[in-house]
């Protein structure tokens, strides 16, 4: 046998094993009726909001696609779509949704439009960390509530990338008091802008790569992006001095693989297994790289740049939570899935912050208290 | 073909493909020169430092064997010991150095007395969170270091399980003051036990299961174990009324699974990655179970026997900072690897305390000022 065979062979035969041969499906046959062995090597689809190789996001999609084809040695192959490539940026789930690709690595707040539900899985205004996001989503319901959600859109959603808190947003002025939103033109997208936009400001929708343009020219007053790292590189510390913090809109986005239905039941147990395995460590691995690369920017625009970050007022903060807390109860009203959503969100909040209170923030405030500033 | 017969057939060639039948490593050939696809159904032997289902750590080692088992499809089955059904809690590193076994799932600062690099792979006091030190891992140099430590001792290391912030332990008396430090005589294993020691008290060693009976004797005045979950399960409440927080000695319990050194370099590119995100995945799971569950025994623990958590008083948690500080500098001057191993670990706390303090640590003070106690 000649080695391209070789490799061809085994490859279909490492498809068969994976695709179940036995307890899992209990049939050792494909759900065509073909035996499992003779199962051919698939490729898949994979759409992304994201830039071509965009740091962090991009690159996350990237990560699971080759885990996929190095675990499976090619059995599985993912093929990569930058946003505009196959589809637009917003119509990655759409394209997994009616099948026109298998698999979608997206956010799943640019779905609000179709249901209220959306956003609790990616962040909320004052919702839930990156760590609390995973423990909802295993331990307390989120996941069944996640599924019921994207099954009436023809998709099952794994937990595959997370970025940590996000900061507050860069702005031309000082923001003092409540009273500096008032008129102020501000990039905020989703319910953080909402929120935003009931304190008084006029909220403007515009694309990442827009942003910095619109604040040199004073087309806006602020915009808000990621954090250190995603904002240094598109510069935004040349025309805004102000940086803020804490990102209070999202303290945790979560990231998605949508899969179309179809494509997911037609993988057996172990596969599914396996791309649980590969979603779900890649989003402890990207919370980890925004951990690190953020702090590395911080470092950069404090000792290069000069900037160093501001925390909102006090009074700013509380009436930002106060404001959330009436948006989230108005949209948890919009319909009875997104209210159950709601509802469970809510005592996982409550339920995690009690113990938090005694526990990881206890720690790392005693930590501050004994190593201070220098660490 | 029976079916019995074909399950086999399928299942070793699903092995092969596993192996690798190409690309990554190579020829297409197992190490010991047979084709890859005859090559052989394998069971590994995993110890672990468990006793059998013990909640929590033990659990989180079945999944890590189950989930390799179920992706596999059977081709690699792992087989889990309970501690003392194949070796003492205590060796199932040795086990896996050895050869005896070819995984353990344990905690690394069991091993402190062959090197003082063990415990900072574990938590030390005032040490890293899990998620930072996932981090140090992943991004600030943690994996080559513990990859070093690990192949003096012919094993590679993942990271496989976290537990979180811990508690700070059940105390027969208050704790008010320094002061009462003097003649205590309490259970804290590791460096905290050391730093407890140079307070002035006297530090018992005792495995989990005797705690509760020396309390209730009086033999000790006070023991820490792990947090809500596990010590409520012993009914450490019913003999100590005193609940310390936080964990200062174990902010963020890493356990690790060691793996054999042959077995890793005998397994193919594809299969490392898998049991790299087996493990990994794993580490984001438990840490995610132990915060659900700690939080239902809080609350449990609150209600039912009346038991409100205390902090350390704020000179206490100086002193213990001032210290720990004092016997970490002690051990990162041990030996070479040690001291290569502490100053990385303490560069990369400085870092993610620096980037904290304006996110995640800034978000959950906000919410704590928005929410409340009530969540």
């Amino acid at each position: 046998m000649k080695r391209r065979e070789f490799l061809t062979v085994t490859a279909a035969a490492g498809a068969a094993a994976l695709t179940g041969c036995g307890q899992q499906n209990g049939a050792g046959q494909a759900p065509d009726g073909a035996p499992a062995v003779l199962r051919k090597k698939r490729t898949l689809k994979m759409v992304t909001s994201w830039p071509k190789n965009f740091p962090g996001l991009g690159m996350s999609a990237e990560r699971v696609a080759q885990r996929i084809n190095d675990i499976t040695d090619g059995a599985i192959t993912v093929k990569v779509y930058a946003a505009g490539e196959l589809v637009g940026a917003f119509e990655a789930f759409d394209a997994v949704s009616s099948g026109t690709a298998d698999l979608a690595h997206h956010a799943d707040y640019y779905q609000q439009g179709k249901s209220k539900a959306f956003p609790f899985f990616t962040s909320v205004p004052f919702g839930l960390t990156a760590e609390e996001l995973a423990a909802w989503i295993y331990f307390d319901g989120g996941q069944p509530l996640w599924d019921e959600l994207y099954a009436r859109f023809n998709a099952k959603p794994l937990l595959a990338c997370a970025t940590g808190t996000q900061m507050g947003g860069w702005y031309r002025r000082e923001i003092k008091s409540l009273e500096d939103f008032k008129g102020l033109k501000v990039r905020m997208p989703g319910l953080g802008g909402e929120v935003m936009r009931r304190l008084g400001a006029a909220v403007v929708a515009l694309p990442g790569g827009d942003i910095f343009t619109a604040l040199q020219q004073g087309a806006i007053d602020g915009a808000e992006w990621v954090g250190p790292w995603n904002d240094l590189a598109f510069g935004f510390h040349k025309v805004a001095k102000h940086y803020y913090y804490p990102g209070f809109h999202e303290p945790g986005a979560a990231l998605a693989l949508a899969i179309n239905l179809s494509v997911w039941n037609d993988l057996s147990d172990g596969e599914r297994k396996l791309f649980e395995d590969i979603a779900n460590r890649e989003c402890l691995y990207s919370l980890c790289e925004y951990k690190v690369r953020n702090a590395e920017a911080q470092q950069t625009l404090l000792k290069e740049h000069g900037v160093s970050a501001k925390p909102f007022p006090d009074d700013v903060i509380r009436e930002l939570g106060r404001v959330s807390g009436e948006v989230l109860e108005e949209i948890g009203r919009a319909d009875d899935l997104t209210h159950r959503v709601y509802e469970s969100f809510k005592a996982a909040r409550a339920k995690y912050m009690t113990y938090a209170a005694i526990s990881d923030e206890a720690f790392i405030m005693a930590r501050r208290k004994v190593l201070g500033g220098e660490g």
